[in-house]
């Protein structure tokens, strides 16, 4: 990475493109089908001469990096893909470092910059690093429902393996006592079973059992599943590792299909008149 | 909108393709440069009759759709945009309604489903409704700033235009308590000036002054700048309506030119020691 004098003050430097050397791309491939790929995330792929990433995300792209050499581990191994990404690039290998979504939620991203700063890579200073945007499971979620996301929000992943139960329970709490829709990520796996039922009663400390709730298992992929709920019936339903939940806040409703947070305009203008 | 008989219980319908039907697609840009667009985004522009959308968003897709229909209005006339996009669909015209960043964050989504909620269109249950997820702002500007939005984040609007400051002002207190990362949309505009110091007064009770902020003017279009500074300071930095703030949580560090909140993988695994 190159140093810059003044990051706290201002226009980031254009980066060196010189072919030597290594290149790390951090790219995210939004819900997995190509058609919700960004063009720059396929041309970076198609530009790389190394593909990293878990096995279930290269085979979501398998077609489009048939020449390439692709490096897949499996699931719990992030760290050490993540350190050959960045070996490879050191190496001056253009590398792109896969994730599902977008790279900077709950991804890829986090990670090889922790690397990068906490083991000394003699060279790293001169890869060009950059993160590929993707569309994140919230938004793919959020489309498939309706539009939940329409007013302030809060993502928290269940997930404890790197968080404490107690922060992501106080997060919770805030959260819903701040009348914000709750993105849910990382809800139940066949480790973590209980998370979900602890999370649903700190939430019906401050909501009625009536908020909706959306449930979307496997977006845009095989299996795709959406479920509107509410808080009362939630746990009745299929979740696992695949499945992003959203709670809707005080105003969130539903109508035919969908399920809406309203952003107010319903306050400010007489919607049901066309003036 | 097709009527869903079991719209609690499960499976989205497959909905009708047929061509008398009108469409009405909810369209993402992405941050607005051409690269960023999704694969099915920019088909469903191919698609469409007539694009409806804010001008400035217009002129970012105008090479992609030359032939077609514009109807583009100005800032404050969203209600009138949504209305004319609802009416072209339900004549039977396949229309987009394009958004920035991704339409079901303090997007264009909302808004159409509001008005279908309030309205009675004749003939509204026939069309096709879709929200084409697009790269939102918030992901766009973790991207350029390197990794901030790892762990859990809030994504609060400081707009009091539909909201009261009073809600804004409380869901700024929970999440800084909560320590979630914080996304601030639309954090000043020329009618709006003071609310951003007002936030930050509010951050400043729960964080430190020294906590990493991130400012993203105009990601990916001209004029774009990337600042990294801190919440004492953040107020020095010019900041306007193309800018998205992130706030970083307690653990966020700055090194070289990049702002990271780790994901918690160095409590868990030596990550100094290449293992």
């Amino acid at each position: 990475m190159l140093l810059v004098e003044c990051r706290l003050l201002g226009e980031r430097p254009e980066m060196s493109d010189d072919r030597k050397l290594g290149k790390l791309f951090i790219v995210g491939l939004g819900p997995g089908d190509l058609e919700h790929l960004t063009f720059e995330a396929k041309e970076v792929l198609i530009r790389s001469d190394v593909i990293v990433g878990y096995k279930t995300y290269i085979e979501l792209v398998r077609e489009l990096i048939a020449d390439k050499q692709v490096i897949s581990t499996g699931m719990g191994e992030e760290v050490e893909r993540a350190a050959k990404a960045v070996s490879l690039a050191v190496a001056g290998k253009t590398v792109s470092l896969v994730s599902s979504g977008d790279p900077g939620i709950y991804g890829m991203a986090g990670l090889v910059f922790e690397l990068l700063h906490s083991r000394d890579y003699p060279g790293a200073a001169e890869v060009k690093l950059q993160v590929v945007s993707g569309v994140p499971a919230l938004c793919t979620a959020a489309a498939l429902l309706g539009a939940p996301l329409m007013h302030d929000f809060a993502c928290i992943s269940l997930s404890d393996r790197l968080t404490s139960w107690q922060v992501v329970a106080s997060r919770l709490g805030m959260a819903a006592e701040g009348d914000f829709v709750i993105v849910l990520y990382n809800p139940r796996s066949s480790e973590r079973q209980h998370q979900l039922a602890e999370a649903r009663k700190i939430l019906l400390q401050h909501r009625s059992g009536s908020t909706p709730v959306g449930i979307v298992d496997s977006a845009f992929r095989e299996g795709q599943k959406v479920t509107i709920t509410d808080l009362e019936r939630m746990l009745d339903f299929d979740v696992g590792m695949t499945s992003t939940i959203v709670v809707g806040n005080s105003t969130t409703f539903t109508f035919d299909q969908w399920m809406v947070t309203p952003r107010g305009y319903g306050a400010k203008y007489a919607l049901g008149s066309e003036t």
